[in-house]
């Protein structure tokens, strides 16, 4: 095969995937240490089973599979009507949002979403992202050309990047270059802090000023426990004409394993509304019936309660980990309202250094803080996922040992 | 939103995707004919329900989900090691081809991966696809701004047609032009022919000789009656230094509304091999487990028999369709080797105006040629997923009607 075929802009991406890498030092790890006894809070993976009632509705649903009468082949691409009817009356209602059903777009994941959604734009957009932030924004980019190269800091050339620090509170300034694509994500992956309405507005008012949109993702929106805080972009005043937001069963209900996120596009976006649509109706094929029947299932009474008293257990474990870190002296975000903690290094630490000395001295393993930019650097993040007893014995590690 | 933004080559494509089109004329038509009856052999969806092995497997792995210590979260992006493996014995090792797990990369579907796998490559890469053929392949790449716009023909300036029909016996010819991607779909859709070994060879042979690529849709394989066709490109001498090949479960074992396929990239193609898996593991997030068990589960003894059974079960249907057309007066082709009748209308009829004529005298639903390419002009695509009793009625009104 000629190599001038290949897309060059993959290469220009620094190594792996994070999660990746980390797998790889940890596999390095239990090799050289055959008794390992390794707590992982590192990769955001829930690890509570899926409740009652999701598995009641996917046994009912598997059966319904087996019989030709109620078989079903191809649903619509877009989701099945019963559970983009159930996400308005389920997630958006409730908070007087406006978004109608037909507004959603089902997917098999978020990351497919947010990773896949650059498409509709053109190849010299300019694009912002926070810093630190969930990778997948940035290099879904950088593979489609839409950066230049790395420089040394750990910034790709031609992106604006929307610190977000102690500093400002989490809270980032507005682009000082002009951008036509601004991600935002709340609460955020890792620092696992929120964006205050005044910070959304001023983001809503300046796309709406500049013509500009924002990918809002709101993949953690169910572990917000303040009413008062915006959960949805679309709570913000000028949203959808501005605005494109992202939401996954993932986190809010353990589907990390069966597979179901959505995307809502305001048709006040006409053209990107049916772009996205034909993009979908090209590219993809429709989520797994048997999961869509279970993602409706979170929406019953029973469902509900039962999905907020896992999000419950996992936000104990969120509070376990902050009042332990803060009792021992350490400084701690986020873990209020998402289910990660972001812990501020002491003495500059770098964060993959604190990695190793983690993992060396407790056998806990977490995730650097500069995997996720350059501003990472100095913080490492634990996530609230992991069993609660586990957790409580890694941080009595922690506190004996580190 | 400032409309520059957009990607501009969405607007290259005419209308809607050719499924949506057609479910849109049939729905005018029942909302103007009440007691319509109509029979469906248009869209290629199966309607047989999921094998019991299937089913089993589906409940066994429901419940793993619902207890803590089976409970699975993320899998890995290119699938489970026992699926890739279940895949490798059944499908290749049989045959003698040489495929490992590894090279193995598991999917929510074929549509999505030969859609996605462009994104690999070049911008100025020129593609050959086959004429007629899914229009996943062309679409794919207009989206991406890899043609130029469509001419009165129908056929997007820059990219290389690879005419099958009647007079060359459905083998396309080499492509004229020089080439660096060359889509191949055998048992082909829509025309249910087979490209032969020698046809396949010539292929190889001339991608090996110039560097390019070749692209192999094989998710109909396994409707292919006779052992001495080729199953796989990689049963041709060179093919893994020059293919990649996309394989489903949806038409071999039902799983259109449960979601899952392969791609096969070899080793061979070492820089291919990685830049998909970036791919996967930056932009997908795995296939359901549930899937993921119900798909191994068509490998076991009694799971291959009962999904040659259905199998066995469509290719009579479409016997019965090729031998009363037939009977009837009509050319047909494909239906040996595939689940699709290609129709040779008489008289030169354009095929959307057979589509109406059809619909109208026989309440039959169909597929115009025409939607997959202009050589499918003058041709007429039925399917043999639909209920063989149903498929009759549709034969007896076709005779007695059209």
């Amino acid at each position: 095969m000629n190599p001038s075929i290949i897309n060059p802009y993959y290469d220009r991406l620094p190594g792996s995937y994070l999660f990746s890498t980390i797998a790889k030092k940890i596999a390095e790890y239990e090799s050289a240490h055959k008794n390992a006894d390794i707590i992982r809070l590192g990769i955001g993976d829930v690890t509570s089973p899926l409740i009652p009632e999701v598995i009641d509705a996917m046994h009912k649903a598997v059966n319904e599979m087996a019989l030709k009468q109620s078989f079903r082949g191809y649903g619509p691409e877009k989701g099945y009507d019963f559970l983009r009817e159930a996400i308005v009356r389920g997630e958006y209602a409730p908070r007087g949002i406006d978004v109608a059903s037909d507004e959603i777009f089902v997917s098999d994941g978020s990351k497919c979403d947010v990773a896949n959604i650059q498409e509709l734009f053109a190849a010299d957009v300019k694009i912002a992202i926070p810093d630190p932030v969930y990778p997948v924004y940035l290099d879904s980019n950088v593979m489609a050309g839409r950066t230049g190269t790395l420089d040394q800091v750990g910034h790709f050339e031609g992106v604006t990047y929307l610190a977000a620090n102690a500093q400002n509170n989490f809270q980032p300034e507005l682009p000082q270059n002009p951008v036509q694509l601004i991600y935002l994500c709340s609460p955020n992956n890792p620092t696992g802090t929120v964006l205050t309405r005044e910070t959304l507005q001023k983001f809503v008012d300046y796309a709406n000023r500049n013509g500009a949109l924002i990918l809002f993702d709101g993949a953690y929106n169910c572990y917000i426990r303040d009413d008062a805080l915006p959960h949805s972009i679309f709570e913000i005043e000028g949203a959808r004409t501005c605005a494109i937001e992202f939401r996954s069963f993932s986190k809010t209900a353990g589907f990390t394993g069966i597979r179901c996120a959505y995307t809502v596009i305001p048709k006040d976006l006409a053209k990107l509304h049916s772009m996205w649509n034909r993009r979908q109706t090209t590219k993809f094929n429709g989520v797994s019936y048997v999961t869509q029947r279970a993602a409706e299932a979170i929406y019953t009474e029973e469902g509900w309660r039962q999905t907020n008293e896992v999000i419950d257990g996992y936000m104990a474990t969120a509070a376990l980990i902050r009042s332990e870190l803060t009792a021992a002296g350490y400084t701690v975000f986020g873990g209020e309202h998402a289910p990660y903690i972001w812990w501020k290094l002491p003495d500059g630490e770098k964060s993959f250094d604190f990695f190793d000395r983690l993992l060396a001295r407790c056998e806990v393993v977490g995730t650097p803080g500069s995997g996720f930019g350059p501003m990472g650097e100095g913080y490492f993040r634990l996530t609230a996922f992991g069993d609660h007893e586990r957790t409580k014995i890694a941080l009595k590690r922690i506190k004996e040992r580190l």
